[in-house]
């Protein structure tokens, strides 16, 4: 067995072995890259959101883009936008989860944190904390429906995953 | 059967009967908040990239972050710092592929064709498209490696996925 903290020597051993596996009986080889469903769906970086599985995608259905918090910044708008007009998509879907860690700090406490542990000031760098679930997910559908970089049109579904049940409940 | 291009009201109907199959037999209902390897994945929002089940990665074992590209950007970085310092991951795992989007155009010929198709001006916005694999995957990880947001010393991997065979390769 690996010891409690496996190093990441072990961790990179492992993804490799894994995908030996992975790979040994692979049937999509030959997929295009549009999406075969003409979706994106944006979702936390959680652990515990393993998007396609939760959703039930198959291989080459939906791009997917995550970041902390799974929100619409404005570098998830970039990819919507490639998404959008080279390859395809049409309606964007918005994944937060309960229990999230953007719902446990502030944009202050974060910089402290920061200045404390690595000595930078972020100064007033906002890391898109939210104190309200459901209001985050609406917030987040608002910004990618009014984004100049999104088509006029597009519709876009918001979601909150319930990590201690695995059940998606619709928002808005 | 579905028609070739299911309307949107479809694509979430599918989605929340998959998760009610999914949710029917859920043992990860007590999984913590950090991830239990200390490490985050950065990968491409590519549809056939399904990044779980590429690597091998269990429920609630890694953070897993995605953009058009798996780039290094300002948001990465944001997520990469939340991850560290809140959720106490240490090690970076960087993904890009074959047959990438990122590789087909220019920030220039983009720009264009969001005039022309949206009648937006995105100035000099970069999209961050690459021209070559490899490299792209070590500007990354030297992003990573030298951002004052990121702690000093943590491991950066980088690796190609090859869409074609399902095999994963290191890079640097």
């Amino acid at each position: 067995m690996a010891t409690s903290e496996p190093s990441s020597d072990s961790l990179q051993a492992e993804f490799l072995k894994n995908n030996a596996q992975f790979a040994a009986d692979f049937p999509d080889g030959n997929l295009p890259m549009p999406p075969a469903r003409h979706a994106l769906v944006l979702a936390c970086m959680d652990a515990r959101l393993h998007v396609e599985k939760v959703l039930g995608i198959k291989n080459g259905a939906c791009h997917c883009v995550r970041n902390a918090g799974g929100r619409a910044s404005d570098d998830a708008l970039r990819s919507i936008a490639i998404s959008q007009r080279l390859l395809g998509t049409k309606e964007v879907h918005i994944v937060h989860h309960t229990d999230c860690g953007m719902l446990t700090f502030t944009n202050e406490q974060l910089a402290s944190k920061i200045k404390e542990d690595l000595g930078v000031d972020v100064g007033d760098r906002d890391f898109l904390p939210f104190a309200n679930l459901e209001k985050s997910v609406l917030d987040d559908i608002r910004t990618v429906s009014e984004s100049p970089f999104v088509a006029p049109g597009t519709q876009v579904h918001g979601y909150i995953y319930e990590v201690e049940t695995g059940k998606l409940r619709v928002v808005g």
